[in-house]
């Protein structure tokens, strides 16, 4: 932990007052070139950095925070400003929720308000975990955190789902159970997500000296009517119907399941599936309801707030990409070792 | 529009100081009791009440707002903080997001978090339209508006969905493309949602000379589960099957659609579905898609949100309930006249 030094701490050094102190350093106000001088020698002594005003007595803290979404609508941000929210108001600290909705010149005046009300620090999330915000966060001033967003920006902090590893441990779920030509039914190829959980069903199929069955790693829509299309692919194809699917997300599973059960395919005797996402009023309604990979959003939410608490408190905080531990929730779709 | 009288105007026409107003009406520090007698005098003339502290110049004014909810997470909560983030943020006003989660410990610390940052006023919101906020809203001394709630303090603004509006319109829809027996299979009683609904569905029909069907009104969980076997019932029922249903939710249509293709129902051929919500992912991945009442819920959040403007203007608002406009969205699952 890297303790901040404060405009206070530059005045108590220099024998001066506060404002004297921030005078000498903005250039601003009456005060002697002598005084001036004096001050910044002690600042540049002590490491006192313009940057370190964001957390400084000067400045003080406003106990206020805000999240910039592209998505306010969408129902992943939604669990994780919940998340944010919580952890944040557990630490007296308020959350300001402002909706960008793609529009530049929307976030400019949202950002704009937020700093006047001298936000203690941002964090930024989005709609889908690849996304880049267009936002030159070390311009802003204060500590920013990414929740299921990622930047472009050196150093910048990103908090994320662990797609790779959810779909390791539900593939993995599979293979214990028993299955072992097992199918993996994704979304679209252009969200790392996608491209993410084919690499952890791969690596643990791999793990266990499998490989995917032929033409079995088909990727479409995020959607029911694409898990339905599948099905008839899976149903129709040479190479036999799998005895188990990795769905990339709850709707295609759903679709999947309808698809399958409508082609007279019993699950989970002749096919387990597992999907993505525990988005509950779709995994509970299927049938067979949906063994899932829960991303943990809420957890996630969580701790982004809690990062952005310790930046603000001048904690030393490593940037770059920290990955959230998904869960696997156990419904019927995949059944027991004995397909009962 | 009443232009407010502020705590300035009283001070200017007793010809005191502002602290001397805030003193003498306060009934603290220490000023000579003719005085006080004078001051408060002058207030009383002009008309000034204590609650017009909230949009004194005195107490001026912060441009931020807080939304506490009962139900951050709920998909209803959503599109109504987005709506209200939108207007509201068009007229430069910030928003503070809080969830209260029914627990009244937290609800206490997010409402004296947001008092001390002096929010100009409060929105409440929660997972059901009859709830009521366990809340003194008075003895805040700022403007609140409920939305998508109820108060039961007198006076209190409340912004609502026009439940019975929207069923009304979703059963004349039905009686004008020739449909004569319909059946209503809608969520628990208990909700003052449903209760209105139901309201909606018989006044159209009456209106029409018709009335429901034999047995053709069902109350049960808002779940695809009970759409389901809602859908066994009307089939096996003694009255026939209906050739219409007004379903009370989105998830009650879609489980009512698979129960009724599964048991060799035409639709909209032989039964025609409308519901409620029209919650996209599931109105739009039903077979057939539904025709839906959309609750018009961000444009609920907006006006939510343009009233509490207005009164932190200091403008009148009529109090009580105020219904927002639904709106039919058409899709497929109740066929056009010929029934093709």
């Amino acid at each position: 932990m890297r303790t901040p030094v404060t405009i206070r701490n530059v005045a108590t050094e220099a024998g001066v007052s506060i404002s004297t102190v921030s005078k000498a350093l903005n250039g601003t106000g009456h005060i002697g070139a002598k005084t001036r001088e004096h001050v910044i020698a002690v600042a540049n002594r002590l490491g006192f950095r313009p940057n370190d005003l964001a957390q400084s007595l000067h400045r003080g803290r406003s106990f206020s925070v805000g999240i910039l979404s592209n998505d306010i609508y969408g129902r992943f941000t939604l669990p994780i400003v919940g998340g944010i929210e919580e952890a944040l108001s557990d630490n007296r600290v308020s959350v300001f929720l402002c909706n960008a909705a793609d529009d530049l010149e929307r976030q400019k005046r949202h950002l704009d308000a937020l700093l006047a009300k001298r936000i203690d620090g941002l964090i930024l999330t989005a709609r889908r975990t690849d996304y880049l915000a267009p936002l030159d966060i070390a311009a802003l001033g204060i500590p920013v955190v990414h929740a299921y967003a990622q930047s472009a920006a050196p150093g910048a902090i990103c908090i994320l789902p662990d797609d790779e590893g959810g779909a390791y441990d539900a593939t993995r779920h599979l293979i214990a159970l028993g299955r072992k030509r097992i199918a993996h039914v994704g979304g679209p190829q252009s969200f790392e997500a996608t491209r993410l959980r084919q690499a952890g069903y791969r690596a643990a199929l791999k793990e266990a000296g499998l490989a995917p069955p032929p033409d079995s790693e088909l990727f479409g829509a995020w959607s029911e009517e694409w898990g339905r299309d599948a099905a008839r692919r899976l149903i129709d194809g040479k190479a036999g119907l799998p005895d188990a699917i990795v769905c990339g997300s709850d709707q295609i599973a759903r679709g999947m399941a309808d698809g399958l059960r409508e082609g007279g395919i019993d699950m989970p005797g002749q096919t387990a599936l597992v999907s993505f996402d525990n988005w509950d009023v779709i995994a509970a309604a299927t049938r067979p309801a949906l063994t899932t990979v829960d991303p943990n959003l809420k957890e996630l939410g969580a701790q982004a707030g809690l990062t952005l608490l310790s930046l603000i408190e001048g904690k030393d905080v490593k940037p770059g990409i920290r990955r959230v531990p998904s869960k696997l929730i156990i419904r019927r779709s995949c059944g027991s070792p004995d397909r009962s």
